[in-house]
């Protein structure tokens, strides 16, 4: 497998924005392009980027046509996913990932988006796990916007005000980076793009997730032994599952079900990782080598993740 | 494999009734065992049966102790899940399953038991889908008690009170009878007791699953290939999905759903067979040889699904 890093983002670049899973309406669209206007980029949408049906964004055929449209663009430096939802699963019979990776394009977005960003990786190409536009179209930290354009401009830095995580299992591991959202991790498993842990920084967050699904989630990982051949694992924001107990399940805290299901793993581990989908959402390379230091909460990437640009 | 059927039960026969996933209470309890008692069976409830522990019936190892303890004891004949809920995918390092099949005892239970029965049927068990103590504490229809009595006496005859199912594609298909909940069907993808539908008729059914999560459960299923070697599908009760569409992401209908990710795979499928969580609750034996004709909307087993009491 031939490794491929996307060239590097300069202000004037001009950036497809397609929706390959869930609707996103034109309020949060907008909002969410002005912030992005302010690193200076130029914004291309797509026939099908505003089609809605109900919880997917227009027709299978619709979305991977201006999928591929984006990848096969030479306006195009780089190609981000306006919404996560639901659909890029759906997508594997109307779409060329060989074609895709071999673009060498810059893939951005993240949640259901881990669909494609495990594809490509496994294809060779390092893709940016980042904020979307209808996720910049609510108010962020300012460390999210600076990390999100650095890391398009090539630059995976994290600053210093960007909150530590913390340590679950001490001790430091070294590996690509892979991972995302967990449910779209577990609805990977057995398919060709499955998650391959193997040697590998796996990097996890979720939304919406009630705590027993959670822990479902990870024993099916231990139960299919993907996650025990990780280097390392990096927790970050569970969403909302410690406020979704269910009174006929209760809910043990997310936190109790990580330190349950993997703090006895012997793999280096953190958890408040600061990234997820909505207080923290540090942008984060996948497919490149990191070094997780479990005892100090940190990540340091080995390599750039872009080409020269 | 040698195929193992438990012995039929008669009144006067002792049931083992364990809590190998969440924990039920005790008026619950006692009022679905009162509706067993009524088919003249004896309940044996095992140290942990009772055990509660937030999400889970106590700890994995006193959950499993029971469940083991429960298949050992030559005083039970059968053996009763109290409850589904969650738990089960843990159990798998603490139980020995080839020990449970070769008791040849009867399994009942469902939903959450979905992963013991694909466990021992892999092992040449047959396993009983049927209601449990916390199912027949509310009220059910006359047929589902009845249904349930007759298949614990090894007649799976479906009475014609039974609603038939809805064709969805026309055809018919013979196999051996798997599947059950479609959320733990998932779960065991990739794991060494993973739902194998080659040659067999599917059976699917869930509870409180959101509208685009069910899609992604079938588009699971669908992109590991395993879902088109069925030789007939039947989809049960999908309890809520319906009522739980998501403001942001809207909800098509299950109906929909499965027309739209099953409807094209040209494998005989009905919809609405009378099997699932909450009004419709066919008691079905797993492991079995049946007929499915889509056309008619009805299911025929091809075999008794127990050896001689």
């Amino acid at each position: 497998m031939v490794r491929i890093k996307p060239r590097s983002l300069r202000p004037g670049d001009t950036i497809a924005v397609v929706s390959p899973a869930s609707a996103i309406d034109d309020d949060r669209l907008g909002r969410g392009l002005a912030v992005m206007e302010k690193g200076g980029y130029i914004f291309k949408l797509f026939p099908h980027t505003r089609d809605a049906d109900d919880y997917l964004a227009g027709s299978d055929a619709d979305r991977a046509a201006d999928l591929m449209a984006a990848f096969d663009d030479p306006e195009c430096a780089a190609v981000m996913c306006s919404r996560g939802g639901y659909g890029c699963s759906r997508l594997f019979p109307f779409i060329d990932l060989d074609r895709m990776a071999a673009s060498g394009k810059m893939l951005c977005g993240f949640s259901d988006i881990t669909v494609l960003h495990l594809a490509l990786n496994r294809r060779g190409l390092v893709t940016m796990h980042t904020p979307m536009p209808i996720t910049l179209s609510y108010e962020r930290e300012p460390w999210v916007h600076d990390s999100f354009f650095r890391l398009l401009q090539g630059d995976p830095t994290i600053a210093p005000e960007v909150p530590r995580a913390e340590t679950m299992v001490d001790g430091t591991g070294e590996g690509e980076l892979t991972g995302g959202c967990l449910c779209l991790l577990c609805d990977s498993i057995g398919t060709p793009d499955a998650l391959d842990c193997r040697g590998k920084i796996l990097v996890i967050e979720d939304v919406d997730e009630k705590p027993h699904r959670v822990d479902a989630m990870l024993t099916h990982l231990i139960n299919t032994g993907i996650i025990q051949e990780a280097a390392g694992i990096v927790v970050g924001e569970m969403t909302r599952t410690d406020d979704l107990s269910d009174p006929t399940m209760g809910g043990k805290s997310w936190r109790w079900i990580f330190e349950d299901r993997l703090g006895k793993l012997g793999i280096p581990t953190v958890v408040n990782f600061p990234f997820g989908h909505m207080k923290t959402m540090l942008s984060i390379p996948l497919g490149v080598q990191a070094r997780l230091n479990a005892g100090e909460g940190t990540l340091t990437y080995l390599e750039s993740p872009c080409a020269e640009a």
